[in-house]
């Protein structure tokens, strides 16, 4: 049996996530029925990550099982042929057969920008949370630092979400300023539901110098979703990039 | 009487263009009918290009001259409050009586996007023209340079146009590679109808490596519309800047 990774990109305005469910558009439902129609059988992605309601993706990973003997070249072309110009499938190439998008996953980058200036931008306001007023990006690096390493990010998770563990392990944080954007980059080897939302919104209170980098750590350890920040829109951030071993 | 400049940035996608004409949304339009009902009487806009369908703007200048006694900062933000999130005012002053946004003009500065890589990509599709197949910057950098200084354009300028001169002269040209995106700039005391997107259709199929410089050169040197390249559409051309004297 055939295993083909493929690499889709997609802007999350019009979607209800990557996942399927009644009653709304998914990126997901699409890319399934596009890949059906060309492998001529019903199909099942496996994919890195769920993104939620107008987030959006710039590296997810899907693998779907086929016997089909298409050439990978030949399924992204007829892909993006079908696929609505939203939607890009930006690689694609045969794996091995025991590879799974999303448990062979090393980590996941997700990547939050804020577009900080007095007036929004007509070319970004679908893709960066405006923040009119003056935030600083240095106080919000050094107390972003505090969530590297294996931390229970109970704090940072969405209210109702239940999971086994709420530990997590971020392996890298950065926030940087270019112009007039903030980019908040995380990585880690999983993350939880609204986890980057609920950092970045409690973020944004530090580089406003409403809490410092003590509070914020403070949040932290705290593992009540209460004293934290509230969650920062969707539409901000992207799933930059997922990692895996060898294979892609 | 008081004269106020607006710059103004939006994206062209949803509009025939800036000037207003009958049966078609555009955005002068959009922005008079918002400024009226903030200073309370009928405004006319002086603009500093009439950009055409689809083309956008990241510093379109007009200017209006009210007796109405508003804050520039008030008329933004009432401004912004009231335009569609493809259009906003990005700055607002207060300039001399005898200051026209068209004439006052010392030069405009137009960048054109390409899109060099094998698929388009979601977020850039509305911004610039996809083009999968392999193009070299470094010639078409060479060849632009042969329309630097005053020249007779009538080679790249729209067909049905009627001018009584067609000679323009450019200040300032470059072409340069970031990542997949190739920029094209052209900056000029003006510009001639569709003289961008004509010279950056020929200036393509230099980058494919259809013709070359000297070819390029013969090309502006015919005069003849007939000669050149197609026309690049318009959404990947933006009006970068207008520059003027002191005042802006």
């Amino acid at each position: 049996m055939r295993n083909i990774a493929l690499v889709i990109a997609y802007d999350g305005t019009n979607y209800h996530g990557w996942q399927c469910q009644p009653n709304a558009v998914t990126v997901e439902e699409i890319v399934r029925e596009k890949a059906a129609r060309i492998l001529n059988h019903p199909v099942k992605l496996r994919a890195a990550a769920r993104t939620d309601s107008g987030v959006h993706a710039l590296g997810q990973v899907v693998n779907i099982h086929t016997e089909s003997t298409i050439e990978p070249s030949g399924l992204l072309r007829g892909l993006n042929s079908l696929l609505p110009q939203d939607i890009r499938v930006m690689d694609g190439r045969d794996v091995a057969e025991d590879f799974d998008a999303r448990y062979s996953t090393r980590s996941k980058v997700y990547i939050y920008c804020i577009l900080n200036q007095r007036f929004n931008s007509p070319f970004l306001a679908r893709y960066a949370l405006h923040m009119p007023y003056s935030l600083d990006p240095v106080p919000m690096r050094d107390a972003l630092h505090h969530v590297r390493g294996e931390h229970d990010f109970s704090a940072f998770k969405k209210k109702e979400e239940l999971y086994k563990s709420t530990v997590r392990h971020v392996l890298r944080t950065a926030v940087s300023r270019k112009g007039h954007i903030i980019y908040v980059v995380l990585e880690a080897t999983g993350f939880l539901r609204y986890m980057v939302r609920n950092i970045v919104g409690t973020l944004i209170l530090v580089g406003q110098g409403r809490i410092d980098g003590g509070d914020f750590l403070d949040i932290l350890e705290s593992r009540r979703r209460e004293s934290a920040g509230p969650t920062a829109p969707p539409h901000g951030l992207f799933l930059r990039r997922v990692k895996y071993g060898t294979v892609l």
